[in-house]
Formats: C-alpha cells, structure tokens, sequence
C-alpha cells in the first residue's frame, strides 16, 4: 500500500514543471495523498514546490501545507501573499489554521485573519491563538459534532448532518445543554440503532471524559492513552464545551515527547533532523561537546592536582577513563530509569524508597565489577594495595553516581523542570568530574600519596 | 478528570477485602473505569488482587487484566484455573485475547482454548495465534464491521446493527465482493447521510489503504501516522479481509519502539522500569557496565603501552578522560540522529552523501574544540609541542568517531539488524578506546615518543 517515492518519480514531477505541463501534473497528482505530496515538496526546490502549489487546487494543497516540516513550510509561506495564505487556511481545520497562522510574522497574522473568507472560521482561529501550543487548548479543534440533550434523535440527525460537513472524523456526538455545557456523548452506533423519536435525553450516555482547556499537553496525551479514547472533548473551567483533541494529534505529541527524551540523552541540545543544515547541527551538538571538553578539562586539572602521586602510581592514571565512563553510564542509567517511570507516571513509592533502592543496586552492581576489576588489576600489576584502591574507589564510584543519577530527575520534576535534562550533558558531565574526584580521594587516603 | 488513587483509597480497599465486604467493594468499583483498576492492582498483594478479580464480573475484569503489566498479569493468570481464564478471555477481543493467550505456559495454552464458550471467537484466537506479534498479523483484531458490495444501504444497516454489537469502536465499515476481498470502504457518516435504497456499489469509496498480514508493525506504525489513519484493514496475499488494527494499539508500538531506543541509548539492555525488581534491573545494567569495564581496561593497556612517555609527558595521561568522552559523545550523536532518521524515514541520499556530511560537520566542530583546547593546553602548559599534539590528536577523534558513529547504524540497517544499537554500549565503548588509542598514536608521531 506504501507509495514510493522514487528518485526518478521526482526528477519526473521537476521536468513536468520545466515544460509547464500543468494538465499531466494536475492529472499525475491528482490521486497522490496529500501526506505524499507533502514528501515530494521536501525534495523538490522551494521554487518547484512553489509552482506545484499555486498549481493545485488549495483544498489539497492547504493540507500539504500543514503536514510540511516547520522549515519547509516557512520558506514556501514567506513567497506566498497573504491573500494566498489567507486561501489555505481557509480550508484547514482550526487547529491546524492556528497552528499555522501562530508560525508567520506577527505583522502578517492579522492580514492573514483578515483575508479568510468565513468570519466564523476566523473567530475559532483566533480564539485558539490564544492558548498556549503546550495545553489542551493548543491542541484542540473547534470543529466537532454537538447536540442539545432537548433534541430528539431526528433533530439530531439533522443538525449532525449539517455539522458533520465540517468535520473531518466523527468519533463522539457531543450533548451539551443550553447553556453548552458539556453534559454526556452519543455514539454514532447508537444513534443508527435508535428510533428516530427516541429523545436524545433518553439516550445519551452521561459519563463523558473531558480536560480543561489549560491541562498539560502531556497530560492529555497520558489520559487518552491509558483509557484507549480517540478522541476528547475540552472543556473550560465551567464546563462549557471548547472543542476537542484528536488522537492523532495526540500521536504527535507522543513521538516529538519521546524524540527529545532521546536527543536529550545522546546529547543533542536542540530538535535536530539529519537533513537539517549543518549549521543547525552544529547549534545542536557543539554545546554538549563544549560541556564534554570543560568536563575533560577540568578532569585534567585535578589529575595535575595528583600530579606527584604519577611517578610511584602511574597506573591510577591510566583507569581514570575508565572511571570516567562508568561514573557517566551508572549516572545516565539511573536517570534514564527515573525520567520512564516519571514519564509514564508509574513511579511508586517516596524520593527515599527510590534512593534506597538506586543504593542497594548501586552496591550489587558496584561490588561486581569492582571485584572484576581487582582481580585484574592484581594479575596485571601484582600490587595488593593498588588494585584494593582502584576497586574500592571505584565501588564508591558507582553508588554516588547511581545516587545522583536517581536524585537529580526526582528533584528536577519537582522543581517542575523537565526531569529528562538529567540524562544531558550537565549531569554527565558533572559526574565524569565528580567521578574522578572521588576516585583520587580514596586512592590518596588508601595509598598515602 | 483524573481519577487519582490515593494511598488511603488503596487501604480503604485492603481494608473492605480483610472484612469481606463484598456489596461495598463492588459498588464502590463500579463506576471505575477498567484501566484505573489495573492500577489498584499493581497497588495490592497478589491475593488481594485475586480476591477483586473474582469477585468483579469478567466483563470488566476481562479488560482489567488485559490492561495489566506483563509480569503482573503472569502472577495473577498463574493463581486462576483453565477455566477462569477462559472465562476472561471469552469477554475480550481477540487481539487481546491472543496476546494473553500467548503469553501461558505451553501446556495451558489449549486448555484455555478448548473452554472458550463461543467457538467463532475460539477459532479467530486460534488464527490470530499463529502471528508473530512484530506484524501486522499480530497487531490486528479479528472484530470488524464488513458489508457486502451488492447490498444495499438498508440490508447494511441491518447488518451493522448486529456485528456492531461485537465491535467496541466502528470506524470504517469495510466492503468485501463475495470472495471476502476487500473493494473500499464506507464511512459511517456516509452512511447516516445516505437514502437507505441506495446499492452500497454506488456509494462506497473505492480508495481503502491497506496492510498486508505479515507486514511490520513498525512499518504499520508509520503508515497510519503518516496518513493520519485511525484504523487500518489488514489483508492477505490475495486481498481478502482478514481482520483491522486499531490507532490505540499503533500508540503501544510507538511508545515501546521509542522507549527501547531510548533504553538502548541510555545503556540499558533490557526493557525495565523503575519497579522491576533488584535482579531484573541489575540484569538490564550490568551487561553495559560490564562492557564499559572492559572498554575502561582495554584504555588502560593502551596507555600501558606508553607508559614509557609518561615521565616526559605526564600531561597526556591527563587529557584521557577527556578524549575517552569526546569520542563517546561524538559517536552517540552521529549515531543518534542516523537512527532518527531511519526510524521516521526521512533519510535521504546515499550513505557516502551522509557520511561526506558527517565528516564537514566534524571538521567543523573539531576545529572549534581544537583550537580552545590548543588555547587552553598552552595557557595551562606553556608548551607548544603538546598543546598542538593534544588538540591535533583530539580533532582527528571527533572526525573518526563522528564518521563511526554515521557508518555504523547506516550498515546495522542495510544488514537488516536495529541499528539502535550503535548508540548502546558495545559501539560507545570501542570508540573510547579507539579514541584513544589513535590520540597516544598520533601524540606519539608528533612530540616522537
């Protein structure tokens, strides 16, 4: 079922625009999904996605606008007039209108609004501006399915017929009272299965999840996964119906929670792509390298502090990387644990219950591997004491960095800081230095230097 | 809206438990929505669990126990007979039903079968069973409405009415010719806005995507993402309707496929959580830790090979650390942002492409980091020689550790195999060490040690 996008498919679609062969274009595209027309557009010039945009009707067009990245989408917007974006967005749904009017040049919004065509239209979407893209309100649409709970089933079908035009996926009629507060749901299946005189009273079903407008974005997304809904409706702080959310919307916020937990653990600062200029890979990647060099430096610098230890007890520099590398993993791992079980909202238990714990691991993991260590220290060097130094200090080690890998997300989420920031490159950092610190204190007090 | 399960909510239920009282429990429980119990359950003891299992009716402990975490449920089916379980299983759909079904000891498996009531849904299990549950063979249900293209929209109705009754949530009515081939689709709205005389042959959209039954669920994932899809049909080799996947069980795909990843990322083997047990999570740690032992080790000979520079070059020796983490981080980000771009499939150009632009952007950012640690080295030292042999070396580990770090993932995926791994543990330790094995190597040419 998969559309391929070949090489030669482009290099087609490029010639067509060449030689102005609109009607084959047209016909060509005519039965491409827009989510593939959108793919094309990546690989095409802006001028060539230019052309195939003013070419093709804006009903499909206006929905490969809003499926484009947010890169490619402002350098195709920025050569379009107002009047022809003001075109698009007119056959968005508010949502996505929104979130694309909140992209352009505050001096364009306006011009923008002031062009669309539907006055009601424009009211939604410039009610949605106002909510923060992060909360339910930024996510929500104002298009959905209501009817008054003083209808009857007849009415209802009416009325939704009329309603369901504007909406793209009717998941739940929504029954609200007079005053649209937010009263139950109707299924469309037992609508098709009621009499048509049936009240809708009678019918619908009182129970209804809703989020206020201002919840978290994460939240929401937390909700509709665990009680498996397609959709939600959104409601203010008295109830009155606002509009609702999706699940694929909520797909989104999913994937892009979980890429930057990924990024902020393999270090990248920003929301990178691989097709993204190397510019902004460098914005991306450059500042945790920068905090990896201050890390190895100041490493350095309290290595030269041991400096006349080197002589006599050459072979402790030599494990200082490997003190390093395992300060940073336990650290991360620990993290890692923390920002899931924080994440999915599945952490039981108090900070001190998680620190006993992360402290018991931390001593069977670190008794481990500071057993293999001595072992191989001993066969390598014959000195007792040196190996007994190298692996006591890395057994402690290992529990400070499983602590403070356990600590840090704890009390960053309740510090209301994104908890995920611990597996970046601060704390990693901090515990490479932290690491070798501890590793030289115990080793000078065991072996006298 | 959030139902929040306090810790004296969850002693009030021990308590009623202790004091059987059984109309209080079940009225108190009534009114909870299914996936709010599991979470009661992960809360309690193992016999208290049976105890509100068997006493709730299986309508709604059906889906409790499906909802469950893996090793909870495993504890609770372990404590129910054959029969019990069929019991459950009889409420659920079959894809739940086959993947709990899947998940008991050989042995019990047909016994479980062979007390299903209903042999329709014995039979749909039984197919459904023989699925790898990474396709889409085991993602799907075998609960759908279907209707036949030479009915008409009355006889459809009808027939909706009773096949809905067995479908939790209608989203598309499938349309099949007489052999069970899948022809379109119909959507309910359609339906409710269409004459009920009407030949479903004139109405129904001939357009319906669809996936093949062996197809990956992670390529499923990516197709209803990326159209937007809610559910999904799934047929055979010959086209005919098998069964449908549903968005709620693409959003457990998606959550598992990045949550791996980000495991992998973060050094974790195996999937845990934070309240997996101590031998579970050491399991999932130490493998890595291991590993970085033996990568810290492998750093340590190598040094041990120029033991005879250190008297001269002590300095070197202290800048390790920091070439051990450099490499580490260069590699996990290269490899990071490939394995992106892999899983969303927005990769584009060929592998040399790629790493030719790896390779500008780790002459880039080595130059920068070079050039502040020559400016630093030679602050600190005053020497000329070394500073230029250290930022030298360390420029020439961030571009072969970046270019690492882009091949490897580009090739685990040619080969087929997740190329996630190449931001885990055994690729970041071999850059550590290769890291500084060429930074000893090319310090050696340059200060002729």
């Amino acid at each position: 079922m998969s559309f391929e996008i070949t090489k030669e498919y482009i290099q087609k679609i490029q010639q067509l625009i060449v030689e102005n062969k609109n009607t084959v274009l047209v016909n060509l595209l005519e039965e491409v999904h827009y989510a593939d027309i959108a793919e094309i557009i990546e690989e095409l010039e802006t001028e060539e996605s230019l052309y195939l945009i003013k070419l093709l009707d804006s009903e499909k067009t206006s929905d490969v606008i809003a499926e484009l990245d947010e890169d490619d989408r402002e350098k195709i917007l920025k050569e379009l007039s107002s009047k022809e974006i003001a075109e698009e967005i007119d056959e968005l749904d508010s949502d996505d209108a929104a979130d694309i009017i909140s992209e352009l040049p505050e001096e364009q919004k306006e011009e923008v609004i002031a062009q669309l065509e539907d006055a009601e239209h424009a009211k939604e979407i410039v009610e949605l501006l106002r909510y923060d893209e992060d909360t339910a309100g930024g996510l929500m649409a104002k298009e959905l399915v209501k009817v008054n709970e003083n209808w009857n089933v007849l009415t209802c079908v009416k009325e939704m017929r009329a309603q369901a035009e504007e909406v793209t996926r009717v998941h739940s009629i929504y029954v609200v009272n007079d005053n649209d507060i937010l009263k139950g749901r109707l299924s469309l299946k037992d609508l098709l299965t009621t009499s048509t005189r049936t009240a809708i009273k009678d019918v619908f079903i009182k129970k209804v999840d809703s989020v206020n407008v201002n919840e978290e974005a994460e939240e929401v997304a937390r909700v509709m996964q665990k009680y498996d809904l397609e959709a939600i409706p959104v409601v203010d702080e008295i109830g009155r119906l606002l509009g609702r959310i999706t699940i694929d919307d909520i797909v989104d916020v999913i994937k892009e929670e979980a890429e930057k937990d990924y990024q902020m653990a393999a270090g990248l600062v920003e929301d990178v792509e691989a097709d993204d200029s190397l510019w902004e890979l460098t914005r991306a990647r450059l500042p945790w390298l920068f905090l990896g060099l201050l890390g190895g430096v100041g490493a350095a610098r309290i290595m030269g502090l041991f400096e006349g230890a080197l002589a006599e007890n050459a072979i402790l520099f030599m494990f200082t990387p490997l003190i390093a590398a395992m300060a940073g993993n336990v650290g991360v791992q620990s993290s890692a644990i923390i920002v899931q079980g924080l994440a999915n909202d599945n952490l039981k238990g108090s900070i001190g219950q998680r620190l006993i714990k992360e402290f018991t691991l931390a001593v069977v993991n670190g008794l481990i591997l500071a057993i293999l260590l001595f072992v191989f220290t001993w066969i390598w060097q014959s000195d007792f004491n040196t190996a007994i130094a190298i692996s006591i200090s890395l057994f402690a080690v290992i529990i400070v960095a499983g602590i403070i890998g356990t600590f840090i997300p704890l009390f960053l989420d309740k510090k209301g800081i994104d908890p995920a920031i611990a597996t970046g490159p601060f704390i990693t950092t901090s515990n490479d230095i932290f690491g070798i610190l501890i590793y030289f204190w115990i080793a000078s007090l065991i072996l006298e230097f």
